[in-house]
Parts: structure tokens; sequence; C-alpha cells
């Protein structure tokens, strides 16, 4: 059976020792309060819960899946979901970021962000349900009316009730701008008031029985509706109506059809829904639908990004686990335990590159979160105009990345992992098959990681002529003149200023390229997130060994070894992983012809 | 639900435009009948067969799994199985390239790679019963008796019982030195029977109800054998013991105890068996097992990396015809159907960059296990012994590429075209996800790929000083001087002599490190062979591009279009995927420290 351990020492280093998270809080009225010791109460709280109570649910939940009941249309997640999610709002967790003004404890994003790594690590199917709720407490809050706000946001604040998002029907995914759930006005029900008529496909947490009501945020299209994405407009559809006093009233016609069988999350419930003039209010402005729904999806995609955090994190600790125990060969170099009947296979170099492979991706990757969840915290708290404007370009610009790349290292990451334990990987009982699995989606929803890769490019960097870019690259720029003169930086802020020249020196090549051919972006734009993904690392992973090597020298012999093991980490990262950006430049540069010469009908 | 068309266009394309197949088996006395007529309607036969009797069985059976009855031991593998094994059988499938002088029909292994090839991309699963005895009945072939030869080679050949690999046991799978299965010999029976006493465990097709018969080839200890991989002995352990006319008597106590629940292969039966004084007879000599099983090894390795190819090829065949269908967004350079609601998705470039990726990887790999299967046509049939020798060699070198590299494209392969699908790649019911989940065993078994770029580079490249890999290396130094006045060659043959050049010197480099320290060995291995798969490619991509060009040039306009979609295939092969080596080499040099230096306990 698998073991999960929560990271909460690198936790601790990068809140505290890397990003002075604290220092940083401070400098905001609404977290002036925070200081480290709460954050690491949080932190260990939120650990034990992930590991004690939804860990031990992971692989039994996989095996069970969800059961549908056709005739009351009513789904069964998993044994213990329901328990556990009971615990889970007992504990206060789903109100553990959210604004105070509607019961929420008001703490910081950073919180949550680590709350949410934990999570997804022991259990990313369960996580879907609470998961989704944080977007669609985020997309209310921002656009809801006063009452809806009032009626609403108490429920998710406090998990009683959880959200879903029903964008996806059977012929759109990718290209809302097709769909055809259809609103009309009710006569006679109040102003904003919706019967909705549809089929929608691939609703994670559509249905099921942890929660005693669920709000479906639901695009759809109102009679008057231009064609095209921007004719469509956003409902709150519940599945019991609230009466005035939140108490959940009568059912409304939107109902689970069908669940989806699937690679993996077998215990999260992905659900066909039908509308069949389910009754719901307008969220924000007619056809204003999409720009609604992206706050939430913003929201979600840096949830999805934590997923890979998670999976690559536990995938990491089993792997290494295995690795220290298992015996199998000897070194190469010699037998290491000659009294044994072979050497553990940690020895060997091939695995230990693919665990530091996945130690890399994941200590990076959690850098790279937190960072951004503290930009977060700093972007809806300051009361500054210009920090809230910088912060949350940042963030846009962060998000494809964050999105993409931690989804594409973890899909690396977990399947290093699981060839650790050879055959072993490949059956059921060890959990490794189900990281791989479970890591799968993370590339898809949301905006599969193509989308993201021409977000990235087309819009946030070349939309604006690299502006967003320039202000993350003066960080890398700063950095790298700080340590400039100091020697034993040089390993790590040499390469990290190659590589910003290049991405410099590409980006203007692609711009220009664009210019003349738009499919260039298309062309370049997967390799292109996936060199940028790497930029942002080498920054963290600077950061990261500077912090290490200050600590160590402070500490001299017999200091803390958690700094030497982050130091060989950094070492590895940009002798074994960065590396792969050179080939990357290579097939961005070389244009989009090869990929457009051929005729269709020759596929 | 999928589809799959044999590729026989393609093969025909490599069998008798890029090796002139037929003209080579002439000069072979065993051989000298087969012409391409012949040829093309085998394969036209199994095309049919595998897509129309395997095919309709993959998801099914993925879906319903195998079943073991805990009171008998007996397996039954998914519904229709064993019906289409039947028919298997009935076309003389089995005895394809079999000795005649054992009932075999004689003809050149590469019409059974050709067949292999589709079997594996109508049902991996399916193809694991018979694709095990292939292994079984060479390796009896080679170090049979002539009693075993007689009394189990036609048995095998007609398919009539099928044939394991008895290896792994819990402790050890990669390290069979340290098995503990042991054999005695029985008082009072013949010379060279023993009975087997232990455990194994991940035996493909050890139990189930397609044949009449099941012959074990099980590695186990005498009781005087030296410790490790020196003392291991080979034993045939039939599932009923035969009887001299070759009927199946008694049953012997070689029982299946449980069946591996595993990520992907479900039709396939993969036992855990309790050998329980089973009565066996020994194959090859005393304490020479390990040898004599090499045999079958290296067949099974080239047979897994035909599973990649077959893979790869139908997952290509699935989402090509998809992405050709679905309608989502519009090209980013303006609607390309402004008629239709959207354009189909073939014409964004990541998409077409996914599908490219599968095909060249389908394209590259057929070339090369074709050309491989040739080269043991000729090692077994030629009179000449240097050829003989030649011919070995070389697939030496060839096979852990064919198994590794051909199995790591598939993982990318399949994955890339799942995605293509999106949403739909991930739900079941596409077939896509399948692909990806039988892909991921071949990357496993027959020893993992680490252990194949260990066998490469430490064995067959340094092992003799380089000389097996200057015998191909002059095949492609040759190439290049050929084609080096051939302006349209240019961008093919200048990155192949290119990478030539910087495969030898960093296998001087590697040889050198490694004399310093052994590691540096198992710290390179991996890229290295990664590196020389894509060497091996850029040299099959370079000759069917030189046939391409001719065969348009001949042809002139209106020509097969085959031969425009080949050239463009070629040349997007040399702009995306053979640039991964860039990072690859540095990779490769940055050496075996960064992957020591940590110390065990700090994992």
């Amino acid at each position: 059976m698998p073991v999960y351990n929560p990271p909460l020492r690198d936790m601790q280093f990068v809140l505290h020792e890397l990003l002075n998270v604290s220092d940083e809080l401070k400098l905001l009225p609404r977290h002036a309060e925070i200081d480290a010791d709460t954050i690491n109460a949080v932190i260990e709280e939120a650990g034990k819960f992930a590991a004690e109570v939804v860990f031990p649910l992971n692989i039994s939940g996989d095996t069970e899946g969800c059961k549908l009941d056709k005739a009351t249309h009513e789904v069964s997640p998993p044994s213990g979901f329901k328990e556990a999610y009971a615990r889970y709002v007992e504990g206060g967790w789903p109100a553990l970021s959210t604004d105070p003004a509607y019961g929420g404890q008001g703490l910081p994003i950073v919180l949550n962000q680590c709350l949410y790594e934990m999570l997804n690590s022991a259990n990313q199917a369960w996580t879907m349900y609470p998961g989704l709720s944080h977007g669609a407490y985020e997309c209310l809050h921002a656009h809801g009316t006063e009452a809806q706000k009032a009626l609403y946001l108490p429920k998710l604040s406090s998990g009683e009730w959880t959200g879903t998002m029903c964008l996806t029907e059977p012929h759109c995914g990718t290209d809302l701008g097709l769909l055809r759930t259809k609103a009309e006005p009710v006569p006679g029900a109040p102003e904003g008031t919706y019967r909705l008529t549809g089929q929608k496909i691939f609703i994670s947490a559509g249905e099921h029985d942890l929660a005693a009501n669920i709000l479906h945020l639901v695009l759809a299209r109102l009679p008057d509706a231009p064609a095209g994405s921007k004719g469509i407009s956003l409902f709150l559809v519940p599945k019991f109506k609230a009466a005035a006093d939140g108490s959940p009233g009568e059912r409304n016609p939107i109902f689970c059809s069908g669940l989806e069988h699937k690679m993996g999350i077998n215990g999260s419930s992905t659900c066909q829904m039908m509308l069949d003039g389910a009754e719901g209010t307008l969220v924000g402005q007619p056809h204003k639908g999409l720009a609604a729904m992206f706050v939430m999806m913003n929201a979600a995609r840096l949830g999805v990004g934590n997923q890979g955090l998670g999976l690559t994190e536990v995938a990491y600790q089993n792997a290494a686990a295995y690795a220290k125990d298992r015996r199998q060969m000897r070194s190469l170099s010699g037998p290491k335990e000659p009294d044994q009947p072979a050497d553990t296979i940690i020895v060997h170099p091939d695995v230990r590159k693919m665990l530091l492979t996945a130690r890399a991706y994941a200590e990076g990757g959690r850098a790279l979160a937190v960072y951004i969840a503290l930009l977060i915290d700093k972007e809806l708290s300051t009361d500054d105009d210009d920090e809230r404007k910088t912060c949350a370009d940042e963030v846009a610009l962060l998000t494809p990345i964050v999105k993409a790349f931690l989804t594409d290292n973890a899909w690396i990451a977990t399947s290093h992992c699981m060839q650790v334990f050879g055959g072993n990987g490949y059956v059921k009982d060890y959990g490794m098959e189900q990281f791989v699995r479970d890591a799968r989606i993370n590339m898809i929803y949301e905006g599969t990681n193509t989308i993201q890769s021409l977000d990235l490019l087309g819009r946030k960097v070349l939309g604006d002529n690299g502006a967003k870019l320039k202000a993350f690259g003066r960080h890398i720029v700063e950095f790298v003149e700080e340590e400039g003169t100091n020697e034993a930086m040089q390993e790590f802020v040499n390469p990290l200023a190659e590589l910003g020249d290049k991405v410099t020196k590409l980006t203007t090549e692609l711009g220009m390229k664009a210019f003349g051919n738009a499919d260039e972006v298309g062309g370049a734009a997967v390799d292109y997130l996936r060199i940028c993904g790497h930029l942002v690392f080498a920054y963290f992973w600077a950061r990261m060994a500077k912090v290490a090597l200050a600590k160590k020298e402070e500490q001299g012999v017999g200091g803390d070894p958690f700094y030497t093991a982050k130091l060989h980490t950094a070492r590895f990262y940009f002798a074994k992983l960065l590396p792969e950006t050179a080939g990357l430049i290579r097939t961005a540069r070389s244009g989009v012809a090869p990929l457009m010469a051929m005729d269709e009908a020759l596929f």
C-alpha cells in the first residue's frame, strides 16, 4: 500500500525561507496578523487531514468508482467519501480562505494552496468534490448580485453545498461558442429567472450525495443571443431551489443522465447532465457569461496545476521509499552492501535520475505554486492599484504555465516513479499506476495543454508585445545581477541568464513570424510554453539554491541536511532537466511549415 | 468505436521499395522461392485476420478481463478470445515462419513481423497468448534435446499448445540470480527429469483455456547449483504431461494461484504460478539456463518493440480520423471552411504535430522492425559464416533499441493521440486511453527500458569497443557519401551525418569516462539509447525520403500521393523530432555526479 507524508518541511522552506510569506502578508491589511506559527499550525493540521482521512480512500475509491441510480438520477460516490467530506466541513476547511463577510475564515490563499496540494496528493478524485466549489465561489463573489451572494456564498463557504462548472456539451468543449443549451425567461417569475434546457457532459461532481445541495454554474444562450461566443450567458442553477431562508426546496430538473467511465479519477463523478427546463438565475450581464466564467476557469486552471503537483509529490515519496527497500542487482561500480544478496536499487544511477526528476519537479512546482498564490493574496488585498495590476498581470502570465507545465511534468514524473517499481508498478496493488492514470486528465481538462500554450504565447506574451513577460524577466535579471559576484551561485545563474536571453530572442522571432502567419503561434506554442516553464523553474531553483547555500554556510558541519538535499536537487535540475530546452528551442524555431505542408487528405 | 486498417501500403513500401526484401530473400536458399506477390498475399490475409477477428475483441477484452476459478485453478480469458485463437490455429498462422521439419510453413521472419505488428495493433492482450509461444519455440529449437523437439515443437508450431516464460519471482525480476525455485531429480525417473517447487509471478498466458496444453519454460536451481546467476537451469514443465504419442496426459502440479490486476492488457492473463513438485525436463546444460533463456528473451524483446509499433499505428489511425471529423474553433490563420460552424481540428498546427509525431514513429519503427527481421532471416538462412556473424551482431546491437525506443515512442505517441480527442480521449468509449494503458507495460517487461539501455551502451557498444556500432555506422557513412551530391537529399543527409559524428564522439567520451567509473554507463545509458534510436530513425527516414523523391520524380504530376506524404513525414521528423537529441546529448555528457551526489538517506 502506498504511503503519504505531508511535505511540511519543504512547504515551510518555501513559505518562510524562500518567499518570506509572513513578512509579505504583514504588508497587506487583511492578513497583517498572520505569523509563521499560525501558518505552520494550519498546514500541519491540513496535512493530518489529507494523510489520515482522505488518503486511505484513494485506492478503494479508484476500485469502487461511482454508481448512478438511473431511476432516481442520484449518484453514490465510493464508500467513505461522504464521511470524509463531512469531516472536511466539520473542520472548517472549505472556509479557510473565503471572505469573512460570508462566513469565511479569511486566511491567505497561500494556505489554501498548501491544503489543496496535500489533498491532491492524498486523493485527487475525492478532492474534485470540494475543489470545484472554490471556482463557483470566486465566480459568484465577483459577478453575483447581492441577493445571490447573500443566499449562496455562505453555503459554499461552509461546504454545506458544493458547486460545479457546466460548460462542455457533446459537440463542444474547447469551442464554447458552439454551445446550444437554451435559457428562456420564465413568465411571471422575478426578473433574471430563466428556464434552461439542454445537455452538458463531463461535469465533475455534477451529482453526488456528499452535500445537501449542488449549485451548477451553467453556460447557456438567451433567446436573443448573438451567435458564437458573444452570445453566451451564465446562470446559477441549483439542484434544489433555495428557499429565502437558505434551506433546499423543490428539486430542479437538472439531472445526471449518465456517468463517464474513465481512465482514472474514478472516484470523481463525471456526469452527463440533462437540463429539462431547470430554473436558474442570471449571473452577471447577459451575453457576458464567458467572461464571468473565466474567473472560475482561471482559479480552476491553477487548481489543475496543483493536482499535477500533488501527484508528483506522492509518486516521488513512494518511489523513493521503494528504491531504498527493494534489492536487485549490484551497483555497476561494485557491491555497496556485499553482505546482502543484492544492493538496494537506489544505487543505480537511472533509478536516481527518475527519482530526482520527480523530486525536482515537485519542489520546483511547489515554489512556483506558492509564489503565485501569494501574488493572488496581494492582488486581492492590496490597497495599491498599481501593485494590484502588477500582481494580476503576473498571475495571468504564470497561470497557463502552472496548468500545463506542472501537469506535463506530473505525467513524466508519475510514469518515472511507476517505472522504479518495475513490474510491480504496473499492477494495481502498489497504487503507482493509479497516480499515472489520475495524472493524465490534468493535461486535458480546464483547457487542454495546447490551449494553455496558445493562451501563453498568443494572448499573454504576444498579445501585449511581451510586456508581462518582460516584467517577469526583470525579476530574473535583477536576481542574476545580484548574484553576479557570488562565485558559488555561478553554476545556477549562468544557465538561468543564458536561457533568459534565448527566450527573449525566441519571443521576438516568433512575434515577427506570427505577424506574417498567425499559424506560426500554433506551431511553436507548446514548445514555447515548456521552454518558459523551464525558465521559471530555473529561476526558482536558483533562488532555492541561494537560500540553501546561505543556510549551509551559516550552519556549517552538522547542519540541517535538508539544505544539502536542496542543493543537490538544484544541481540535478540544471544538469539533467534544464537541457531539454536545447531541443525545444530548435523545434520552436523550425517553424510551422513542416506541420502544415501535408494535405489533410494524406493523414 | 475505434477503427483499424492494416497499413498494407506502407508495409509494401518498406518490404519492396525500401528494403527490396524479395531480392534479398532470393539469395537465401531457404527462401529463394518467395516473390513479392506471395508476400503481399500473406500480409493481406494477415491484416484481414487481425482487423476482422482480433480487433473487435480489444475493448471488450479490456473491460471483461480474465477470471480465475480458485477451486480448479483454471483461467477464463475474455469472451471470444478462445474462438479467435481457434481460428488463428485453423488459419495456420502460428506455423507461418516455423521450421518445416516440425510442421512449419518456413516462410521468412519478415512476414511474421508484419503479422505480429498487425495483431498488436488489433489487440495486444490477445496477441500475448500466441506471442509467447514463439519464444518458447525458438528456445526449444535451439537448446532442446531431439526427443523434446520431436515431442513439443510440432505442438507449438501448430498452435495446438502454447508456451510461457517463467522467470520472475516475487523478490526478483531484473535480478534473476536471486531466484529460489528448486529442481530436484526424480528418483527412478528417466535422466533429466526433475520435480520443481517454487513460486513464479507475472507469467503471461500462464493459465488459460485457449489451448489444450501449456508448455512452461521455467528457470530453477538444481541441488548442487552455485549461487547467483551461474546456478540457474532451464526446465520444460508442461501443464499436462505429454504422452509419447503427443497427447496431453496427467495434470502436472503447476497451478495458477492468482491473477494480477493491472493498468492495461487486461485481456492477457498475468498469472502467479505455484510449482508444487511439478515434473519437468532439463533444457540445455545444467546451470546454463540463463543463456538458453536469452534465446527466448531476445525474440521476446523484439516482440515487445513490435507491440509498441502496433499501438503507435492504431492510435495514429484513430486520432487522424477524429481530427479530420471533429470541428472545434477556427484556424488561427483564418476560417478554412467558413460555411461550417467551425473548422476541423486538423487545421490546428499542434494537432498536426501530435499526429505527425505518431505517424513518424510508426513508419520509422516499421522500417526498422522489418529491417531487423530481414537480418534475422539472413542470419538463420545464409550459408556464409561471415554474413551470419555480421547479421547476428547487427541484430544484437539493434535489439535493445527496438525494444526501448519503439516502446518509449509508443508511450509518447499513444498519449498524443489520446490528447487529440480532448476529454473524449480520457473516457473509455473511444478506446484511446486503452492504447495508452496497454502501451505502458511494454516499457517494463522483458527487461525494463533502463536494462535495455545498459545492454546497449555497456554490453553491445562499449563491450566490444564499439565494433558493432561502427559496423552499423558504416551503412550510414556509405549512404551519406552516396547522397553527397544529390541536392534534394541534403536536408536529410546533413543532419544524419552530423548526428552520426556526435554519436561517435559521445561514445568515445563515455567509454573513457566509464573506464574511470563504471557508474558513468548507468548515468548516461538511457539518454544514449534514445540518441542512438534517433540516429537509426534518421538513417531510415533519409533512406525512405530518397525512395519517395525518386518515385515522385519518376511519376511526375498526378503521381501516387503516398510518396508526397512520405516526404512530408520525413521532413517533419527531421524538423520536429530529431532535435530532441540536442538536449539528450547535453544530459548524457553532464555525467553521473549530479545523480550520485545525494546521500541515499536524503531521498
